[in-house]
């Protein structure tokens, strides 16, 4: 009896999750060090120790209420502060608390904005590819997801292909840089581009639209790249940010919406934000997780970590005659399967006990992402196993 | 530019929260001393020192990608398999983890149920006065509310009343005892009635009906009383509960839903629920309080300090002239306000610095609620001012 709706949601569940779930079936039935698990994005660097302490500080405040109490919807002052404070000192902005909404998560904040904009029928654009969830959250909302496609010889956004999808009833763009699942960062210019459509979009149908930046792998790139901050190349962004990855803890449910003033219709969209907050049953970001993350700003998980890992990977299987592009951001890789069919593909790396997600759960087919953020001696162990599936395509 | 729906949201948003944030602009202006806040269920009674030894002990935990790290959407297995084998010995059921999931507080967990179980248009019906939220929870997923009349004699559920509001389309019925806002407790005799009339419904309508018991206040009760489990009298019953008032942490965003075995589409439902959790933007219970809370789950707040203010406040306000019934449980009084226009009589209590709630955001005309989950010495303090607004009606 549950609805109908959930019904097809359920079948249609999330593959990476699904994957998750049969890794520990597996891991059960071959033993743990047998399967090879780069199904989902759950950081294997641990938290800086900078977390634990402030946790433990919080929970050592006398003033029980204000720790365990409820606060504005928005979330404390102090943290919402403390935000802004950190984003002024490292990027050309001036923002202060009234721009900043805690959030459980960078998925929870999406929700929210969501929640607050979207009408029936209302158009949300993404990129593929792209992370699957946000079909969800925008059918949350009774939205329609529009695809742009795919630009694969470099996956940077196709901005010609994005200003054909743009209509009366486009409400939000989404980005996410560095991107799940390519790892590709966008430029300064691409901003900028993607910032002169966006306006003329807006002069054209006379209404905002809203693009959504969804932030979680902000902190993780390599080889020096530089995440430009969005809000700075297009009035009307609004930023989704989570501690997730940056602090390796998706499990505490912490991150945050910035909300620019200069952005149209700024106190309206706090003040509902806060209400969709209430509403959706979220009520507030943890209170606990939002103390510990005001103490622990600056703290960063070892990203060295990650660059090791993604060297050894993409190294080994360019050897083996993998096709990819070599991911600045995000520990990701979107590798081309070696069939057409990327589903039939990740069901023969499964054999080799290889658990990757199939690209068209990104909405790009024939490609399939590996998550790298594993243990480098589970990226050693699986390299005979990609190099056996690889042969496997070349008899 | 926030959508239509979100704009009626905002304009008739919640009177309890709305009170809440006027009581923190008053309390600047006339000094804290001076507001006397009944307005939100915020507990004032701190958490059990339990409470934040956990949280110290879990940030204690070297292993951080277990602690921080993602778990099955439902929860992590040893909290749900604690949460069973505790509510297995304390009450007449036998619950296992998959029975449990873990939600972001009663709130979270009575969206996702509602996302799990609702088509648009089923209805969810409701027993005046009810928390005006429940309102909100139903229109995320276009339900419809349905609300039964009060029985403003006993404030106990009117189940004559209920049988003619049951339809083909009804989906849920909700109920929450003890009760928010009149403190009342549903007696052995009331729910073995109330199973009656669903199984006599589900029988004529042909599907299930769920009873979603919502028990935030399960362990706040006084003079002995008893709360029996409702799933000992009712198969179809799903039960919410939350930490928030129990262990005094409700910005912690920790409690569970019971999807008990015995429940029609058991697998179906707690499957589903965990998909509802993800793509609702949770993901999970904040794994660090789930933690916690699996550390102490013995633990109460100290009842006895909420006790004290019940009388001092309940005596007073009868010999002031306020009508009443004794509350048996939560933290509320429900009062009869001295005029019929309740929102008036909220407003000629402002006046004397008094926040209260007016019953019709609980769907009672007529009544006010007063949140006594406030220092013993404020109840004091407020006296002569609830004693002059009596006064003020006999002239």
């Amino acid at each position: 009896m549950i609805s109908k709706k959930m019904s097809n949601l359920v079948k249609n569940s999330s593959a990476i999750r699904a994957m998750f779930e049969e890794g520990r079936k597996m891991a059960l039935e071959f033993g743990k060090e047998n399967v090879y698990d780069y199904s989902l994005g759950n950081p294997s660097v641990p938290a800086p120790e900078g977390v634990n302490r402030a946790y433990k500080e919080v929970a050592g405040n006398p003033d029980s209420n204000y720790v365990h109490g409820y606060m504005l919807n928005q979330g404390f002052d102090e943290a919402r502060e403390a935000i802004a404070k950190d984003l002024n000192a490292r990027f050309p902005v001036a923002f202060d608390k009234n721009d900043i909404v805690m959030t459980v998560g960078a998925a929870g904040g999406m929700n929210v904005i969501m929640k607050t904009l979207l009408d029936p029928g209302d158009e949300v654009v993404v990129f593929a590819p792209y992370f699957g969830e946000y079909k969800n959250y925008v059918s949350n909302f009774d939205g329609v997801l529009v695809e742009v496609a795919p630009d694969t010889s470099t996956f940077q956004p196709d901005l010609k292909a994005l200003e054909e999808k743009l209509t009366a009833r486009t409400k939000i763009v989404i980005i996410n840089t560095p991107n799940n699942p390519t790892g590709v960062v966008y430029s300064a210019e691409t901003l900028t581009k993607l910032g002169q459509v966006l306006e003329e979009a807006q002069r054209k149908f006379g209404h905002p639209i809203y693009l959504l930046s969804d932030e979680p792998y902000r902190e993780l790139v390599y080889d020096g790249a530089e995440v430009p901050f969005v809000t700075t190349f297009y009035r009307n962004t609004i930023v989704g940010y989570s501690y997730s990855k940056s602090l390796s803890m998706p499990g505490d449910r912490i991150g945050y919406l910035v909300i620019p003033r200069e952005a149209d219709d700024h106190d309206e969209i706090f003040a509902a934000a806060g209400v969709a907050t209430r509403i959706l049953g979220f009520v507030n970001a943890p209170s606990v997780a939002q103390l510990a993350i005001t103490k622990c700003l600056n703290e960063r998980v070892d990203v060295a970590i990650y660059d090791r890992n993604r060297k050894l990977l993409y190294e080994k299987l360019k050897e083996y005659g993998y096709e990819c592009i070599m991911p600045q951001g995000a520990f990701y890789l979107f590798v081309k399967a070696l069939e057409p069919d990327d589903k039939a593909f990740v069901a023969k790396a499964k054999a080799h006990r290889l658990l990757i997600v199939p690209g068209s759960t990104f909405g790009c087919a024939g490609y399939v992402r590996i998550a790298y953020c594993v243990d480098y001696a589970m990226i050693e162990r699986s390299l005979p196993a990609f190099k056996a599936l690889a042969e496997e395509y070349k008899k």
